[in-house]
């Protein structure tokens, strides 16, 4: 009788494990505050969506910026393993490896649909991977922003002149580029974004737009809104730890990879709404906001400094000059796209809506 | 002994129904042959996603038109339950109920960014389950086509006039719009549209943009191609059969709407990239066609008539009305923000592009 005891716990134990070893746990930390919404967004819908789709199995907790502390350490807590997953934006590693940068986003860029046509069919998250296989990492699209707006300036700006000796807040390359416009670039920490414009301790700065820069206030003490042309669409990421990655069940991967693209397009679209929305308001109770693009000088300007700074790393660093030749070709033929589709409709559609 | 040889099989047969009970075969049916990518895309990369979430537990075949006949049975078939899903256009149920054709897109309407924003967080999604739950099939969002081009004609439009009694195929709101302003608008089947235009049977057509009209060849017989106004957004949905739904377990079904995401969004970049590859295709080999925009005067009676059709079915169903409105009101303000945003950034950055 003790060998069919053996064989019936045998048996039960062979009945549970499929389910028992298949009980994964995994925690997610992201650049964002938990109640930054939309970039908090996708890891949050992801974890909801992984969890329905393996029964409550394969769980993953979300970790904000106010948890862990290391809001731009998000790269090295995923390829060190205390973490199985992140999600940031890839430029926050510029220091690491500059390539990092312009999958975000490049001045004079890509538009988001322009962008998700390369990093999806036209070789674009090939050439991701292929930089974050060096840090042992997956790496995936985790949302896009749209056009970020060109920032809140509390004068206008009608020629170069007018940059010379400003004040702002602007990051990344856009940066480097004002910087060489004469432009007084400097960084502050968010918390004291509004006091510092307020008192004059910088005349402009640049957030995102309209759906987080209302609660940031800026319109209240700013009022030129400059159209955008650093940031047309910023790019956030999902970073997976490779070995967790490749060791979790097949179904699992593909639940991950499915729910990574589901909340991408799903960020864009909230954030899409929020600003819509965020616009509508803004421009009701503060209705002196006034809306310009830099003039034609200025603008061209912008472009051959950004021209010249993406030059000079492409000539440094062979890689970041096989990413962005990438970039311009397929921009090339999708812009030329964009144009007799999107761009003549929004135009014709504007003249007969008057 | 027997006692534990009962006991050693039920714990066998316990162990294996989890699995075995789970296991789904469906069927989906398009209106679109298998080959018609990017429209056949989103099915078969659902149906792959599916399969792979439930290690193969869960099957959905996909038949093309090409195999089950009924391109504009769809709706009948799944609402019938010979098919627990289908994949096609709401606005062939035109028939059925006005209301189904504004879930597709609306002459002058959104274009794909706005109208996913409003779907997911405009309430839309909410008004098409509304609509498709008079058939008793769940309703999802199943891919955008983007600004659809305003077609191939053969001569030049310069006003009102050349359109008067014109010959073209353009189905839809569109046709109806362009019957008011003297259009003999007539339908053909897609296989004789390419002979029916050489011969001059009609002198002017509109199919879908480059991506997929380039198959067709009307770019080597009608050199001009006008840009788009009817179609600016034109949304597929995936259908499903509410009783074999909410069968589903919870997992699986959590996994068909995760997937139905996915999918959606990635058909629609997928476009983008065909679009921008044929486009540029085309006008190597044919640099003689002229891209042209309607002029003002046209366009400007194009958008009354428009206003015109849609005010009179508005009339007539409350619906309609209902669902007009909240698109209306949406697009109001996603309209605002498109412009400050996208389009700024297309303009300015086309001029220093030069």
């Amino acid at each position: 009788m003790k060998k069919w005891i053996t064989l019936f716990l045998a048996a039960i134990f062979a009945a549970t494990p499929a389910m028992a070893e298949k009980t994964i746990k995994w925690k997610l930390a992201m650049t964002w505050p938990s109640t930054l919404t939309p970039l908090a967004s996708p890891p949050a819908k992801l974890a909801q969506m992984v969890s329905d789709m393996t029964d409550g199995n394969f769980i993953i907790k979300v970790d904000g910026k106010e948890k862990h502390k290391a809001a731009l350490g998000i790269l090295d807590m995923v390829k060190g393993g205390q973490y199985e997953m992140g999600h940031s934006a890839s430029y926050y590693w510029k220091g690491k490896n500059i390539t990092t940068t312009i999958f975000t986003t490049v001045p004079f860029g890509m538009t988001a649909a322009e962008q998700a046509a390369w990093l999806y069919y036209g070789g674009g998250m090939e050439l991701m991977q292929e930089l974050y296989d060096t840090f042992d990492v997956y790496a995936f699209p985790g949302g896009n922003t749209g056009v970020q707006m060109g920032g809140w300036f509390r004068k206008e700006i009608t020629s170069l002149d007018d940059l010379n000796g400003l004040k702002m807040r602007i990051p990344g390359l856009a940066g480097e580029v004002f910087a060489r416009l004469g432009v007084n670039v400097t960084n502050i920490p968010a918390g004291e974004l509004y006091t510092s414009l307020d008192r004059g301790t910088i005349d402009a700065l640049e957030w995102v737009g309209p759906g987080m820069d209302i609660r940031m206030g800026f319109h209240k003490i700013a009022p030129y809104y400059y159209t955008g042309w650093h940031e047309p669409a910023s790019d956030m990421q999902f970073l997976i730890n490779k070995r967790q990655f490749d060791r979790l069940p097949k179904s699992y991967q593909a639940a991950l990879k499915v729910a990574i693209k589901a909340v991408s397009a799903d960020m864009y679209a909230e954030n899409y709404a929020d600003s819509a929305t965020a616009w509508a308001k803004m421009k009701e109770e503060y209705p002196d906001i006034k809306v310009k693009s830099f003039p034609p000088e200025v603008l061209a300007k912008m472009k051959e400094e950004t021209d010249n700074v993406l030059n000079a790393y492409a000539e440094q660093d062979p890689f970041f000059k096989k990413v962005l030749t990438s970039q311009r070709q397929f921009m090339d033929k999708a812009r030329a796209w964009t144009t007799i589709s999107e761009f003549y409709y929004l135009q014709t559609s504007a003249e007969v809506r008057k």
